[in-house]
């Protein structure tokens, strides 16, 4: 199969089942946040899952190599992105098991029927519209900054998406843990395992990795900690072993 | 000076500036959770500070021994405990810098006038009235569950006793973390920071410190994990440290 690639996107290999993926290099490129969040995820046999701005498909292609559920929709606010996560879908032969689908997740529910995924994930943008530069890139400012919706949005289309006792994932930075509990409740999606993840044991955490089980009770399960390096540059076997080597 | 010990009592060293507890072995004596408190409570020079549910008195008498605090203040609901804890803080001649007063937390604002306080710690029952079992033996029961008061109890009325801007610590179980942060951000105790401790490095936190400040801004600062052991048996030379040895 031929794939058009446009300017400045390259093939990257997944290293999982021989998938690829296309990224751009002068926008958005995965990091290890989508990989953790999809080791974190816990997707079950037969399941319908929803990534809420999946920016290069990324999430939805590593969850259909690790997991068995049975499809995956990743949503994308960006025409770019959406095409070029379609090709990466098209590129795989994946176009029975995973949409890209064109939207806002402020109109969520006018795309998607209420209450119709068992699972949702999202690696959102992680700072606030007013926090920091504010890439003129817009793909880059999408991603980064709350900047086409907030918390607040991405979890209350999540609730109103989500199947009563569904699945809520998502990766997102320690200095906003208080917000996302208390958003997270707001919105009935009870935070319900969380794990920090430390980049070396001496470290102040600098991701964290929350799931959340909507109309569940309130208690949480807090994970050991991840520590990601052992040395600088070497990761630590746990690492090794999420990324598959 | 004689101090009275009562039966089963006993004196116990507190290694730090010759201070010394009185502990009933039948009853609830002080673990790490207190030292942990103190030493993650951050008190300045010329603060007060009142600690709720002060039991032995262990962390007003902690926080005098390593802080400049000025004066600190243990409200203890059952009388035989702050019967104890006024006997220790007498014999280690701190009357006129600890105060032990018999009250309910939840008559707190009839006791002590509102927004008096720089700093509230609490290390309060960490289940709920109907989590597990409940022992029959009064003190043990009002120290472990929420039997006298529950969490939103503490930390409304911490809120009220609080100046803006004063603190607020607590020692806590993770499990209950999403209830906690919800609680605090009610009450306007923004959480500020917050550290788990780890008993082992690949184990499940098993405690929660918590910072919250009254009035502030949404963010939190989560601190590099605290771990307990190295190997069974052994401190790690951070726990040494806090211990003081």
């Amino acid at each position: 199969m031929t794939i058009e690639l446009n300017e400045n996107e390259r093939v990257d290999d997944l290293l999982i089942k021989g998938y690829k993926i296309i990224q751009n290099t002068t926008k958005f490129c995965f990091g290890m946040d989508a990989v953790l969040l999809s080791w974190f995820a816990n997707i079950k046999r037969g399941e319908k899952v929803l990534d809420i701005g999946t920016g290069t498909g990324i999430i939805p292609l590593l969850l259909k190599a690790k997991t068995e559920g049975k499809h995956f929709t990743g949503l994308e606010i960006q025409e770019e992105m959406v095409q070029m996560a379609k090709r990466s879908v098209s590129m795989n032969d994946l176009d029975d098991d995973i949409d890209i689908i064109t939207g806002d997740v402020k109109s969520a529910t006018d795309i998607f029927p209420r209450e119709s995924f068992s699972v949702i994930t999202t690696n959102p943008p992680y700072m606030k519209a007013t926090d920091g530069f504010i890439s003129p890139d817009d793909a880059k400012a999408l991603s980064r900054h709350e900047v086409s919706c907030n918390l607040e949005d991405i979890v209350s289309n999540a609730s109103a998406l989500l199947k009563v006792s569904g699945r809520f994932y998502m990766v997102h930075r320690p200095y906003r843990l208080a917000e996302i509990v208390s958003v997270m409740k707001k919105y009935h999606l009870e935070p319900k395992r969380m794990q920090l993840v430390y980049p070396f044991i001496d470290k102040e955490p600098n991701m964290l990795l929350i799931e959340g089980i909507k109309g569940a009770k309130s208690d949480i399960k807090v994970e050991k900690p991840l520590i990601v390096y052992e040395s600088p540059g070497n990761y630590t076997p746990e690492i090794h072993k999420i990324y598959g080597n």
